[in-house]
C-alpha cells in the first residue's frame, strides 16, 4: 500500500515530506542560562526545533521532577530570541491549558503512549502531537495509539522511535531501527529518531543518528547539554556541544548521498 | 532482611498476613444483571471481594470503553446486596472524587503503573491501592512505583502480578511466578496473582492460580463471567461459573497443605 | 484435543502419568565424595533420580568445564550404591557412545535445544531424552525440537521448563509457569520443572518447586549440593541439605491436596 | 579504551580496517545454476564474497535441510569461475575436515553461538570464523564466545549482528543497530550486518543495510536469490537481482559521505 506522506506544520517549520528536522535541547530545562545557551547552539548548528522537559516522569520519586510553570516565561523568551519552535512532554491532561501558550507541539512520552485518557483529550486540540513509542509497545499497538488521536480529529501526528526494552543490558534500550523503515513503508506519518534514549550512551548517539537518517527517518529528537556531567537528568546520554557539532557536520553529508537535505525553519 | 508483613484493611475484609483472598468478577461491568449474578456466585463460593471494570483502557479505540458513571448506582446496590467490598480500575486522576463512594480500593492498572502523576494523587487519599505491575516493568521499577505511593503517605498498598511481556506468544503474557516468591521474600506488601491476564487462556487460569497460592501469593484477582463467549471484553480468559467453582474447590486444599486458609469477609 | 499421557521408563523408575518425580543432585559432579554424599541424601529424602553435570557448557571459557570421563567410574559406583537412575547433559554427539553406559537418560541442555544435528543423532538411540527448553525458544519451537526426536524414532521424551530470558534482571531467568500448564493441556509428554535455573536464587527454589507441582508438573530437576558456597558452579542457586529436606517435606502435602503422590523408584 | 582494528584476510579479500565488504548469495545453495547465476550477479555488482548454505539448521524437521556434500564440487567450480571467496555455515564439528577445501571462512550460526564444543574445535584451525550473534545472546555473552575462539588460538574473527529476539512480531527479529556501534567502540573486531535475518522482510533490507553502513559496520551478509518466491528457504527476506542492484547503487554514496569506500577482491 502506498501512502502520501503527511507533512506536519509545527510553528515556523514543518516535519516530514523529505527534509530532515533536528529537534535538540536538554533533557530537562534547568535554568534560563542553561536553556538559552543550548538553544543558541541548536540554532547555530542548523536545528529545526527545540526540545526540553518541563514536567519530568521519573521512575524514582526522589529524582528531579522538572521546573514546571516556573520556567514558562523564560522558555517563551528563549524561543523568541532564537526563533525556533519548541516541543515538551505533557504528563497530565490538566496541563493542556497552560501548555498551549508554551509549546508548539505536545510530546506524549513513552510511559504515556498507553494513557488513552490523555490521548483522547489531545485528539481534541489543534496542535501537533509528537507520539513516542511505548518502550514495550509493539508496532501495532503504537498504530492503535495513533488511532486514538486520529479518531478524535487530530491528524497532526509525528511519531518518535526511542528504543524498546529487551534482554540486552549493554545499552539502556534497543533502538529499533526496523521500526523506522517499517513506518516509512507502511504509514503516512513522519517519524523522528531519539538516539539519546535509544542508546543511553552519548558515544553511540551520533552513529545511531546517522543510521536513522540512512534508514529513512524524518529527523531527530536529541539531547544536548552545555555540561552533561552536571545535568540534572540523563547526562550520560546527552551530547556536549562539540559532539553535537560533529553530528551536525556529518548529517548533511549522509542526507545528500541519499538525495535529501536538512529542514529549514 | 526480614519484614513484618503488612495487612491492608479493605472494606469489611483484610488482605495479607496469612489468609488467602479471592477477588473475582467480570472484566467489565456490563449490566446490573450480569454484575449481580456474578457477585452472588463469588459470594456463594467464598470470595473475599469483587472486581469489575467501569472505565476500561483498551488498546483499540474501537473497543468497549466501559459503562463509567452509568453503573455507579447499581454497583453500590450489588455490593450492599452481597456484602462484599469492590475494587475497580481508575484511569484518570479526575475520577478520584466520584470513585471514592463506589470503590473500597483503587486499582492502578498495568498501563498506568508508570503514570507517576496519578500515583502522586492516589498517595494523598485514605483508601487502599491495588498496584498492578507494568507489563514491562522490572521488579525494581515496580518497587519504585510503590515508593511514589508510600512517599506521599499512603502505605495501604496491595501488589498484583499480572504477567509480563516476553517473546512468547503462545500465552497472552508470561505470568512471572518468580515475582510472587520474590515479593514475599523481599517486601512487606501483600500480593495478589492475576492468572486471567497472566495467561490469557481460561483453561490455564486454575493451574496458575493454584501455583500462585503454592508460591506464597496472598490472593487472586480473577475474571469470572456468567457467559464468557458473550463478554464485551476478555471473554477468552474469563472463567465461567463451573470453572470458578472448580477453582474454589481446589484452592482450600492446597492452602491447607501449606498451613494456610481462605480469607473471610 | 485430549492426549493420553506418555509414561517414560528411566532405569528402575518412570516419569509421567501421575506420580511426581524428583531428580536432584549437584550442578557439576565435582568428586566422588561430593556426589556420593549428595546421592545418599537424595535417596534418603525420596528422590526418584540423580542429576549431575559431567560435561559443562559454560558461557565463560575460563569457568570449570566438568570432570568428563574421569568421573564415569565413580558415578557408576554411586548409582549402584544408592540404586537410583542418573541423567546428565550431553554436549557433543561424539559423547553418545561413552555415555550410554553411564546415564539412564540423556539431557539436552537449554543451549542445545536448537542443535538439530545433535537431536537427529539422539533420535536414533534407545534411551530417554530429557529435552530442556531453549532459554529463548517459544513453546512452538520447543515442540518442533520434540519433532526432531520423534521423527527419528525416539518418543521417550521428557520435557523440562527451566526459565526463559526476559527483560527482568531480579532473577536469573523468568520461570515460565504457564508453559507447565500449557504442556499438560496440549501435549502427551511428561514435563519436569527446573526451579534452580528458573530462578537462580536458592531461596526461591522451594516456592517455585511447589508452584510447579500445583500447576501440574510431573516432577523436578533440582540442584542440591552439600556445601553450596563452595560449589564449582551455580552454588547461588543450589539447595543445601536442610533446604532440600524442607522442600521434600512440603512437596507430598501439596501433591496429596491435588490427589497425587510422589514417584517411587 | 582504544583498540587497533583487526583486519581479517579471507581468501583474496580482507574484512575490516575501513573498506566495506558485501558478502551476498542465496540462503541455501539449491543447484549449480541457481548458485552460479547469483554468484555472477554478486561479482558484477561489486560484492567482496559469496555466502550460501550447504547444511541448514531448520527449526522444522520437515523443512529443506541443505544439499550438503552433493554441492561441494560445483560450489568450488563457481568460486573459481567468479573469483570470489565463500563462507558457509558449519552445523557440526565433524564437518570441519570436508569443509576446509570448500569454504574460505566458517560461519557459526546464531543457534550455535553457545555451542562451546564447536567453538573449541574451530579455535584450533587456521581459517577465519564468521561468528553470528545468538538471537538471544547479550553483547557480553557474544564477547565470551569470542573468547572461546581467541583462547584456543584463532583470532581471525569476524562478528555478525543478525537481529535479536524481542516482543516485537512485526519483523522477524529486531536488528540491534546499537550493537554495531558498540562493537566499533569497544572491540577490535570487524562486524558485518545481516539485514536479511535482522528484518525478515525483503523491502526493509536496503534501508537497514544503509543504516548499518552509517553506524560503522564493516560490511554486509545479505541474501540474494534469482527468484525469491521460489526459494527453498527464506524467500520472503531475500533480495531479487533488481533490489540487490539498487542496494549496491546506494551503498557507495553513503560510504563516500562518511569518507569510506567499498572493499575490493
Amino acid at each position: 500500500m502506498k501512502h502520501k506522506f503527511n507533512v506536519v506544520k509545527v510553528g515556523s517549520t514543518t516535519v516530514g515530506g523529505g527534509p530532515f528536522s533536528v529537534w535538540a535541547g536538554p533533557c530537562s530545562v534547568e535554568s534560563q542560562e542553561q536553556f538559552s545557551l543550548t538553544a543558541r547552539k541548536v540554532k547555530e548548528q542548523g536545528g529545526a526545533g527545540l526540545r526540553g522537559g518541563l514536567y519530568k516522569l521519573r521512575t524514582d520519586p526522589r529524582a528531579f521532577q522538572g521546573l514546571g510553570r516556573e520556567a514558562f516565561e523564560f522558555v517563551r523568551a528563549v524561543k523568541k530570541d532564537v526563533g525556533l519552535p519548541f516541543v515538551s512532554e505533557i504528563t497530565d491532561a490538566r496541563q493542556i491549558g497552560d501548555f498551549l501558550d508554551v509549546v508548539d507541539a505536545f510530546q506524549v512520552g513513552s510511559r504515556n503512549m498507553h494513557n488513552y485518557a490523555l490521548l483522547k483529550e489531545l485528539s481534541q486540540i489543534d496542535k501537533p502531537i509528537l507520539l513516542k513509542r511505548g518502550f514495550a509497545a509493539t508496532f501495532k499497538e503504537w498504530m492503535l495509539a495513533v488511532d486514538y488521536l486520529a479518531k478524535g480529529g487530530n491528524e497532526k501526528i509525528i511519531l518518535c522511535e526511542r528504543g524498546i526494552r529487551t534482554f540486552e543490558t549493554a545499552t539502556r534500550n534497543t533502538f529499533d531501527i526496523n521500526a523506522i523503515a517499517l513506518t516509512k513503508q507502511e504509514t503516512p506519518f513522519p517519524i523522528l529518531a531519539d538516539p539519546s534514549h535509544g542508546t543511553g550512551i552519548a558515544a553511540l548517539v551520533t552513529p545511531i543518528a546517522l543510521a536513522a537518517a540512512a534508514a529513512g527517518a524524518d529527523g531527530l529528537l536529541v539531547e544536548v547539554h552545555p555540561n552533561p556531567p552536571e545535568a540534572k537528568s540523563d547526562g550520560y546520554q546527552s551530547l556536549n556541544f562539540a559532539q553535537f557539532e560533529d553530528l551536525m557536520h556529518k548529517l548533511p553529508k549522509v542526507l545528500t548521498a541519499l538525495d535529501r537535505k536538512m529542514a529549514t525553519v
